[in-house]
């Protein structure tokens, strides 16, 4: 990383399996609209509860990928 | 909420008269560009002083939204 | 307060008009089960939207009361 | 603000009624001691309890003002 | 959630093999004593260590529940 | 601690001597009504003034217990 | 605590002998300039070291005293 | 500002030389592509070292910027 | 610092250059009404942009000086 | 623990398959030149991002160790 | 201090009797094998509970001492 | 960045001229004793006054490095 400029977007990811696979989601998702995805930053790890159990994850990242 | 993936932007709404209006502002203002707004989350509050009175609030939310 | 010993409680309140009327409501509440309680503190304030507008706010309180 | 220099003082408001109210008390009662007061941030909201009900708020601000 | 009041309780989980183990043994022995558990946010995780390995996990949830 | 669940209750004891002296009254207090307490942690300190001496001392615990 | 205004001043105690006892000094050297002082809350406790032992404590307070 | 609605957008500026000129970095890339910019905020500073030497400081900012 | 009390101020500098300049700034003119200065942290460094480029820092401090 | 002293480490283990696959990474390697391993903290969960998948995760410990 | 380095530390101390025992017992253990301690901060202070009372305090420092 | 394990080293730089230059003298100093420097993140910047001035700047770092 010299001298580039990277931006960082917040997003929320679910999973009703693992967090890793919230994460996942995140990220797979995001790179259909962002290009040059660098990294990540879990900010935040919470979910629903169903009847006893973990409904799903949510996970909130933040992601930095570079700008052009 | 179930393996969807959201965004979250933060935005600052600002307001003569409540704090909730000026939330209100910023959550109207950001309904006219993004779709699906679905929860805030209030981060700061603070304003500017006019004549030892408040001037307006500035209330700083992230707004969630789920992305298709 | 002298040689008291308080326990703290941590409720969310919600409302569809205002961040105050969800904090009485929120202390409304809890002194329906709680006695002698004291003081309360804003932990978080948050929200859902409908229709491009605050649906209701929730506002995490924690309420101190005193122990007998 | 160029080249200027400010200087926060930390005060607590308090009012039965909003925690606008007692924002603007404490403003109100800054502004009789010092000059050129021009934001504020709000850093705790809190309040006791009476009767089941909020008695009064009780918010703290740091107040920032010019120096000459 | 509409005008309703929830709880907040804070409950460690504890588990050998992961952190999505230890979140849901906590909500699982918190469903046997509270009712309409709803959420819960990861407030902390953390572990014992044993032989240089992970002893067991322990996350800290705090788990939000509709009060009636 | 292995594959047990514990809670945190949140206390303020209080004291007109010492630190310790209002940690040790918050324990005494709990373990009157909890059973199983394990740890403590600090999460605040502070107290009020008479005449320009420390009144009492206010200590705000998080008391961790095993539940069964 | 009734619409009254308040203000905090933060201040450094230290001591030789301990945490309360740098407290005490503190309140005591602000009560001689300040009037109608009410609490304070522990912000930061450190120290320095001489000869492998606590030099001395140094406790920082906000204290709070209400404004004619 | 009054009555106007900002976003904030967050954004790491990197640069060999200096803090200030990884800011001005950051500014003048988010600049080609938002308008009305107003106000940054540093969130973090941090960088990466080569031969025990900074190669480069990344500076993350808050860019706050009014909304037509 | 031994059995001395000291109290802090917090005062923002600006300046059109660096954040080193909106420091020194600040201390000047503290050090003009102050007496014994003697410690700064730094607790916030921000900014406003014009035409693209930073227009001045603004750098919050806190200021420690000695109680006579 | 009684009358004990401990030390705590910071360290990032790195992983393709998961957080705990990280956390156990790390573990293993600081029990290479650490004795009497006791407790770990997760502090911070990042990674890099490869190919719009998680290329590998970055989890910071803190590891507590008793001294002799 | 003037051009010279310093590294930090982080030891937790424990002691039956008083937190100020706690950090005196971490400050001594370190002078053991460190040199030129110079100041602490105290990050954390917990302990155990046994039979309803405080079994030990377990306070966390950071230790900063002068690099030759 | 994979499957490596990193430490992390707490070091505090000074400098009369600038928060750089601190930055600088502490990574130079850490480079002596350990290898593989790779990344740092600025944990705090503070430092002492005299007569009215900068006497020089502290900069408290986290430096991470690869671990063979």
């Amino acid at each position: 990383m010299s001298e580039n400029v990277y931006k960082k977007a917040e997003i929320v990811g679910s999973s009703k399996t693992s967090i890793e696979d919230a994460i996942e989601g995140a990220i797979a998702r995001a790179s259909q609209t962002l290009k040059n995805l660098d990294w990540f930053e879990v900010m935040e790890t919470r979910g629903h509860i169903v009847d006893g159990k973990v409904g799903h994850y949510q996970v909130t990242l933040k992601i930095g990928f570079r700008l052009d």
